[in-house]
């Protein structure tokens, strides 16, 4: 029942500075911090859409959950501070399920010292939905927006991209401490993680920054994973294709000015590798660059929410 | 498609001067205006629990998703600041449903000056499903507890309850600025909204104070729809039935020392009524009181999420 989950929520629930009214109340009350501004994101997932409940430990499902929000604060640069968790589980097993999730998050909340203010559990005869609303501050260099990539900035990315279904979609790290040493050492001019896609999410960056992007086909790290997944498949599709359109990468796409990519690349400030993937320009669109020089466009194939 | 939805979003929703980045990024930038503490809330809403999209204008659905929260806020006297929207929505449809939930909500983020500063829109093969959370601010009194209240405080009500299922479920005017002028002009020690019912609501608030309550069964003021509901149901419930059970009136239970109960109710400073409903006691537990004074236990039969 839900009083007993709370109750049991209540005890589970680490205690944290910056938490001033946890959990049992009509809402949470967050110790601001002399923060000036905060970030605010929430990303819902379903059972069947973003995890496969009946394949998967339901703490992996809570971790990505809790993960993909956390990604959210790291490509605008910001420090995770609050979260709220709203579920709506299945009423058979869901207390059980309640606690896994949570379980799951927990861990990762601890590592990125983020309170977990409350929520609200619910029951329904639905699939299992998880929707978590993250609150995060700013450094005092201010967000790491999508807009602000200017023609001549190199396209800079953290890790390698593809096949993330196969494993990394439950088990990738949030880049939030990356983004924030890149954007305190370098200049950085904008910032988006790859949740769609390396191809969407780039085109996504380009157009709110009014210009357009050359990738370099030949530098985009690819993952193990995606040529495992290619091979796998056996449909045609080669792992470039993967690493171009999978999606739930959750590594970050950057806009940096020539000196400062080169003085990262020169410098690798991180543990995961940092690739110059090709660059900004002036002109709108997206094209895709093999190692011989051709151009031709590149047409995004990455994930969108489709409704009509 | 998503895209084409928040392309829609980002024009209609208005800009607000607390919004320093809205819909289109990775996260929402929210200015905050010299607070110290923020206060945060979320709630989901499903299909078939918290509404029947069959069976209403989804405008109503998309209020009262926004509505709800609110009245979360109230109950802790904050203001609202800003709100970030999650929907599960079914493919098909799917666009225009998220528009009129939009529009459900807008006049009442409107009303209450709140932004809202961005959203996670989604598409899967279930129910609709919303997931609202809000940031408030705190005023110099701090927030409205549940913890608090203390023996010989008068139980305070807002309005009328019972039979919201009828209406007012989708109805209700948040108490937003009925707790704000209450918190300010008067020494109120707890409060909660009652959205379980009042029976239920009334026993978290005292559990969490710590103390009991003697609920006067002859001052619940019992609203005209807990009377059309026995009378239509004829199943032997009576309107007090429903008034102490039905959940979902969204009105104010209040702790107040008797002094300022007594002023409060001879200034009557509210457009909605208020009432003198009992007093807590120190002894743990919860009990009606007839108009005769007998005094029999009162067990509460509000809305609980069921889930195992």
């Amino acid at each position: 029942m839900e009083s007993q989950f709370i109750a049991w929520l209540r005890k589970r629930l680490p205690s944290h500075p910056l938490l001033r009214l946890g959990p049992g109340d009509d809402a949470a009350v967050l110790h601001l911090a002399g923060a000036e501004e905060c970030v605010l994101t929430v990303d819902l997932l379903t059972d069947h859409v973003d995890f496969e409940l009946a394949q998967v430990d339901a703490r992996r499902v809570g971790r990505k959950a809790l993960a993909v929000n956390l990604s959210d604060l790291a490509a605008m640069a910001s420090r995770p501070m609050a979260a709220v968790v709203a579920l709506a589980l299945p009423k058979k097993g869901g207390k059980a399920l309640a606690v896994e999730l949570y379980e799951g998050m927990l861990p990762l909340a601890e590592r990125y010292e983020l309170a977990i203010a409350g929520g609200d559990t619910n029951s329904w005869d639905g699939p299992l939905v998880l929707s978590i609303t993250l609150v995060g501050r700013l450094t005092g260099r201010g967000p790491l927006r999508r807009a602000g990539a200017r023609p001549g900035d190199r396209i800079v990315v953290t890790g390698s991209f593809g096949g993330s279904i196969l494993c990394k979609q439950y088990e990738f790290e949030p880049r939030v401490n990356e983004a924030l040493l890149l954007h305190e050492r370098y200049e950085v001019h904008a910032g988006i993680d790859v949740s769609d896609g390396l191809s969407t999410d780039l085109c996504h960056l380009a157009k709110e920054s009014a210009c357009g992007a050359v990738l370099h086909t030949d530098a985009v790290p690819i993952s193990d994973a995606a040529q495992k997944l290619a091979a796998k498949l056996g449909d045609g599709s080669t792992p470039l294709d993967h690493a171009l359109n999978d999606g739930e990468d959750f590594e970050l796409v950057l806009a940096v000015p020539p000196a400062d990519a080169q003085r990262m690349l020169a410098e690798h400030p991180l543990d995961v590798d940092l690739t110059d993937v090709g660059e900004f320009v002036a002109e709108p669109g997206l094209w895709q660059q093999d190692a011989n020089g051709a151009k031709t466009p590149l047409i995004p194939h990455g994930w969108e929410h489709e409704f009509d």
